[in-house]
């Protein structure tokens, strides 16, 4: 497997476009089109939500019904969601202003929404930035790159990543860019995740590698707990790479699970380190549980304690508070047989063993948990299984970008 | 039932006092004591965090096989948990301690803690702390308040309360004082609550009386959503006040309830209010659901919500996420079919109904959001049951308070 620059547009026969069309934000863009030049199989992965917004219910019955899928259309600002009928009819208008511009049906076009919740979207920005998009659309990385920001909201940073992998002797690539900041605590998948690929597949086994992926990737991480209405997370497979088609489980099937976890675990990260007003990445590796869903519990318990997250912040080894997180978790264990440590890039340090604090320096752990990325890694000793978290620390920036969002 | 003045002092028979033992903060009370001069029956509930506190090991050992409890030995600072077998030494020695000064066994004394996590207790001072206390104790409301104020951490406010009400002929008086402010999510009990009565009941119906309270007072509130590992709820009752030991459920029992139910609902509400860095008390009312534990399941989602608690802290009728909050819950409902209103002192405004937003007038919202106690009161159309949560807003000083809490 290789990294590869690009994202959307790194694999054969897609492209992108991002514009301006004033849906909510000025002066940015705000809108995105992925298009591949061929009909795809598409799977999806989407909220738990029981309030779904219009573009999750549009796409899920294109994803189970649908032959095939041939682009998908994004609108950060306004979420379109809690917007009752008038929102279905807009997903419905979208999806036939961008099927008749780019001559493919209605039931080709996913569409997907970021931002406020309960304001409905205008219409007639919504069908000028389809046309600017169809007009803009390409299929190099800058356009994937003006995709990738135009589906922004609070997020700091854009998030995209490609790979190449040989599969049945033919180079296969996968590209994929995510947004998502606030609103993060993803049970199916994130925010709002796209990957594409050139890989020949038949539509269950692309469902079936993406059911499976989110689990240990998109639903590892959570910047404040809340699951969104709008977790939408795609992926469009056109075969262009020209492999046989992969059809069971095996070799092929496993190089492409292997490199699709490559950008699901990078989008995951780069979504948790971007948390609203993060400054760092704030990571819970489990080793030695009893379970894998035990492992999976504890590492989501410790990155979503809001008092963890704010003594990462203070950069204070106050590890009293993960103990805590881990018992409140719901995995049953032996406080007096857990092992923690803090690490990151300048070091690791024993912080808690044999049921007491172990003899460690306040200075080197508030030099460790100043890093940028920053692990708390916990040995249960009951078993095998191990999981990763990822969250970022609590900040006052959360509070200053959440108390007036909307304005 | 008539409130009173008072603390846990203003049943007949108890004594309490605070002072200064410089456990970990300096020049201000730390310490408390409440004690009976005659044993009582006695009835705790705690946290269901599986890495308990050595006090929380102590006294529910002592709850359920003790005969009698005559006093609880109470510190501020530092939490005595995970502090392995010294911590339960340190909770021993306390016991004899108190135990031997106030001329009880020390099976009679339950000790409670309150801090920081993983720091050993100064056992000189602890105990040099318990000999100011015993020497300190008066029946006086003073004293209940000194106890009160000693038991606080990052608290603003003291809370006590205390009522009358007549059971057999008698009057019987509850009082109680409670602490926490931070780690708050109590799945069994509060952080720490203590409440005392003359009341003549047998030991049985005590406990019964004080579990089924908590599931809709102490249960129903959330700051942060950590559950602590010190969560303690006891309740002592002396006898004094004379009346016919309640034995079986009936009107007696009934009027006791209410009153018990009356302090609970007062000091957790008091609680919330006063949750770490919070500047409005934030209740959620769901009337209209399909059962109870839905509607408790509901409410209580809200008011955990990080993204609509920094709403209300920027008085922001960001509504969504409150819609966003019930789907997540994991109760299920119609969201087409909900009616969410805004309510406080200032008045009450439709936000939500029919699946899309009503025509209300923003600035009436922001009015009604910048009052001190705020309501979202939520009808789900599906049933009778109802149910409250308190929580409170969340704000840059809860993030200040706890990003170096230690230090």
């Amino acid at each position: 497997m290789k990294q590869i620059p690009g994202g959307v547009t790194a694999a054969k026969g897609f492209e992108a476009a991002g514009v301006e069309a004033a849906i909510k934000y000025k002066n940015r863009k705000d809108m995105a089109l992925v298009a591949s030049t061929v009909p795809c199989k598409a799977a999806g992965t989407f909220t738990t939500n029981v309030v779904k917004a219009a573009p999750v219910l549009w796409d899920k019955a294109i994803v189970e019904n649908s032959d095939f899928v041939q682009a998908v259309v994004v609108n950060s600002g306004v979420a379109n969601a809690c917007t009752g009928k008038q929102g279905i009819d807009c997903c419905e208008t979208e999806a036939k202003c961008a099927g008749e511009l780019l001559g493919i049906p209605a039931e080709a076009v996913l569409v997907a929404s970021t931002g406020v919740i309960g304001m409905q979207l205008p219409v007639d920005r919504i069908t000028a930035g389809i046309k600017k998009l169809v007009e803009a659309k390409a299929d190099t990385l800058e356009a994937g790159l003006d995709a990738a920001k135009a589906i922004m909201t609070t997020d700091t940073i854009h998030k995209e990543i490609a790979v190449e992998v040989e599969i049945g002797g033919k180079t296969v690539t996968l590209g994929g860019m995510c947004k998502g900041s606030g609103m993060i605590h993803p049970n199916m998948c994130t925010m709002l995740g796209f990957i594409t690929t050139d890989v020949n597949i038949s539509k269950e086994l692309l469902q079936k590698a993406l059911s499976a992926d989110v689990v240990d990737s998109f639903n590892m991480i959570s910047v404040d707990g809340d699951t969104s209405t709008n977790d939408t997370l795609l992926i469009l497979a056109n075969g262009l790479a020209g492999n046989a088609e992969i059809t069971e489980e095996g070799a092929d099937y496993d190089t492409f699970c292997e490199a699709l976890h490559f950008i699901t675990t990078y989008l995951a990260k780069k979504m948790a380190g971007d948390g609203e007003g993060a400054t760092a990445l704030f990571e819970c590796k489990i080793v030695g549980a009893a379970s894998k869903e035990d492992a999976r519990i504890l590492a989501k318990s410790v990155i979503c304690s809001s008092l963890t997250k704010a003594a990462i912040f203070g950069h204070d080894a106050n590890w009293g508070r993960i103990l805590c997180a881990l018992g409140y978790s719901g995995a049953k264990f032996d406080p007096e047989n857990v092992d923690l440590y803090f690490q990151s890039e300048s070091g690791r340090i024993h912080i808690f063993g044999n049921g007491v604090a172990c003899d460690y320096s306040e200075e080197e752990a508030t030099r460790i948990l100043s890093d940028p990325e920053v692990t708390a890694f916990v040995d249960m000793h009951m078993g095998d299984a191990e999981a990763v978290a990822w969250g970022c620390d609590l900040s006052y920036d959360y509070v200053k970008i959440n108390a007036d969002y909307r304005s």
